[in-house]
């Protein structure tokens, strides 16, 4: 089974969500990829959302842009903690977006993190350290990847020239 | 068989949308009303955007704020025309419900109003002069609803005192 | 007579707006197109509003940008329909366009869709679904559109490499 | 002949424009004042606007809130210059007012005040400056009103307590 | 141990954060709640961050207004997943606390959830579900919490009059 | 004595102001044009404005840009009517620059014109339609213009294709 | 001589003001206060800033609101630092306010704090954190404050009951 | 001892924080700069903030983009004054930077300057300053900045052409 369903409303999100996968990769965590239009395949967002339990999904990441409902959908059609990640849209630079996922009524919560390429990363971290909680594994990697980037940012002062 | 669905999200939306209803009366219109939300009734969403058709509703009015998701989402699943009317919400006084409903994708139109009260109304006559397209009585309404309101602003000019 | 008049106020909108016409015809609707501003030509704007009805059209589409007088004036002028595109404009990416088309006061409606090209292709899409009422033509080239843009979704899943 | 008309979109908007028409008062202008919806009442609005400079106006502040359209038409139909008040709207605090109202393009100017009080007030004093170039009596008034705001201000120092 | 630490910049965010508490007693979450201002208290932000995990907290909700810092810099302490909860501000109405806590860089995510009450509900559910993950006790409150909130809205409908 | 005064804060504000000065040409007005920053030349400033009356002016047009504090500062020292010009600044694109121009508190009016080069245009009409009012070769200049103006927008409709 | 002078536009943002000279008293620093309106009192606005320096002022808190033109106009006048506390204005909430005093060009900075009562706390320490770097009794003053105010937060945690 | 620190979060807010460096370097101050991510390098902000005084620092110059913690989190562990660069952002433009620096709460200000360059200038000038107050010869050199920048802009209104 894999741990985390990575999701997004259109092609055109891929290549922010792609870094999503990319780091997935890097902490060891398995995934699958869709596309699921909230607008054009409400079907299948349902079915996908109702069924993300019993597939034993841990974490479902949704990508999505504009009037952006992708995430909020699955989120309602499902106890499995979603992350939002709003895409940076054409006009609004992703404001609408962000508020689109974020806003949620009370009673379904979705995890919404920054927008764009910045989001698409640390919904995975996220992830990470959900699934964390109960993986030493992934735990291990966590820590190793936080000193990693920690030291990457010590090391760059050198690079002020 | 009625003409109009009126839907909101929740019973808080019904001080803004009874205005919905009040000027669908006005107009001669009828109209079922319904609480459907997005988030926590997806399932009785579906099922109601995909009967719309056959239940001959010729146009469908949703209400929402924040993240509204209520229109897109109806209009996703239904290809009876849906206008969306965003709430004025607590924090960001309905910016978030507009760029919510008005920002859909290419493929899933929503007519979105006016951000409250005006809205609501405008939600109503727009529904009566798609009707009224192949509706005489209705289009008679208009036409005085119209004259009413050119009236009462050319009169209104005396209480500028 | 034509089913839709597609206006905009200058033909520096027309590359959005071509996305409108060319969708009009892939539905099978017929339609005119005219520049009007609403600033350098009230009294052509006034003149076609007025007499929108008696040409038959059933429903006006028309796209502004910054302070975007022309739908609501359009509005102002018929009982027609009136769908707003609000274009991306320079400074502000269209958040003027938008809130000059969608903020319109009780009493005239605007049926606002979303900022640029996907607003665009929204409108004809919601203008199609308003002819599909009392049109089973159009109405079985939207059923046939909405299949086609669903399954190019799922299909392009594949394309997630 | 009156000097200045004081337009509104509606009686809503006279608290604020009461202002600009007080301040008229004191610094002698002649003023007419007027209800015109641009939306309800747009053959009025034409009408004023194409008599405007025979009927011997010399400027025009309109006052209008949300999708403001009032001030942009009138300077449509008219050479006599227009003073566009943005009224502060009830959801977006004037910002969609302002927006609509400053916005305008290449062609058609409306010299655009503060949102709200401030600007009804400055509305009539910008007339004042623009009647003052011609009329001696006038510009004395204003030299002294602004003396008077001056001294005011320097005064209220003592109220710091 | 305490599953769930509510930590808030303030006692005036507690009016808020105790929306957060009610509902985690309503689904049977353990927790504490601290005081612990980013910018007064610095020294405990980062001891208390640093401790999360060895003390056995599964989740940590941080409310913040403002230039809401806290929810950043407890994520930068430690690896438990952090909940951000944005208040309505004063001024801003909450627009500062939620891109201050949404536009996290890359490599210290935080879930950030809707503005003021709701945001503050969601976090509970939000931490509830992470929880569930692998507490099949608190799954079943959820699931029934669920139930109960789409019976509620099911049955608000009646009130529509 | 020149008629009108094109000032700006920055030789970064030219190619938008020029767009100022080729306009009043046409319009056969005669101008001067300065560079006063209000922050680098604050007593300049002062001087400038203190002059204009008895230098002739009949109106002052102001480009300034984010913290646009120059056409402000212009009319506190003058009653000469000051037009200012929001200039499209880099970070937020003109609303800093617009809100700084237009939000002047009650005294001191600024006739603000949109952001960017469709104000820099505008500004130069509206000041054309000021001195029209007594200025007959102007006015018929600038019936000239909105003609021609009209018919470019109606002859463009041939662009359609 | 005094150390810092609160200068603010109008009696109207004594409120907000008299937080910051509450402060400055608390933290033993003399000061002077003035009303000095931007746009009313130009004269005086550049005298008192062209006379800081030799009147030994070492701080200039300035308070401004909308188009708030004063904290930039001083500095323009002076090499003294100057604070600028944005108002939160009627219409916008501060957000022009905000804009119009950091925004300031290269050259001539001012050091801006929060909108409204926070910012109105924050210039008194700002300019206490100043003053102590040569100020051994104003140093001491600040450090107790700081640990004061810790405590309080430290305290409070009780009362989250 | 350096008399200034130039801090940022990221090697990418190097081409804006060098600018800061080049002015200092004119005005003839002495700096030191590091890389202090606020959340990759949580341990060395606090230590480098509570070193900040011992090691004479004057003043804190802090550049972060986006959630910026940076310039308050260092201003929550020194008394040394602290002002805040917001990065020009990827999506928002600097506007969240912006916020999260600027609306600190009550008892930790941030010196604010402008977003991006202008910003980054600025704060050199705002640093030499508040050195000036005890420091004959940086005050020298900002007299003559002044001057230079002055002259500067006076000189080129030659190139208006």
């Amino acid at each position: 089974m894999t741990q985390v369903a990575v999701v997004m409303g259109s092609t055109s999100d891929w290549p922010a969500m792609q870094q999503t996968t990319l780091l997935l990769e890097k902490l060891g965590i398995t995934y699958e990829k869709h596309v699921i239009s909230a607008h054009r395949m409400p079907e299948q967002l349902q079915t996908f959302g109702q069924a993300a339990q019993k597939n034993g999904l841990q974490v479902i990441i949704a990508g999505a842009g504009g009037a952006a409902h992708l995430p909020g959908m699955i989120a309602a059609n499902t106890l499995v903690p979603v992350i939002g990640v709003p895409m940076q849209s054409h006009a609004l630079n992703g404001m609408d977006s962000l508020l689109s996922i974020v806003q949620m009524p009370a009673g379904i919560p979705v995890a919404t993190v920054a927008i764009g390429d910045a989001g698409a990363k640390n919904a995975s971290i996220l992830a990470a350290q959900i699934i964390a909680l109960h993986h030493e594994e992934v735990r291990e990697k966590l820590v190793a990847f936080r000193k990693e980037q920690t030291q990457k940012s010590i090391d760059s002062e050198a690079e002020l020239v």
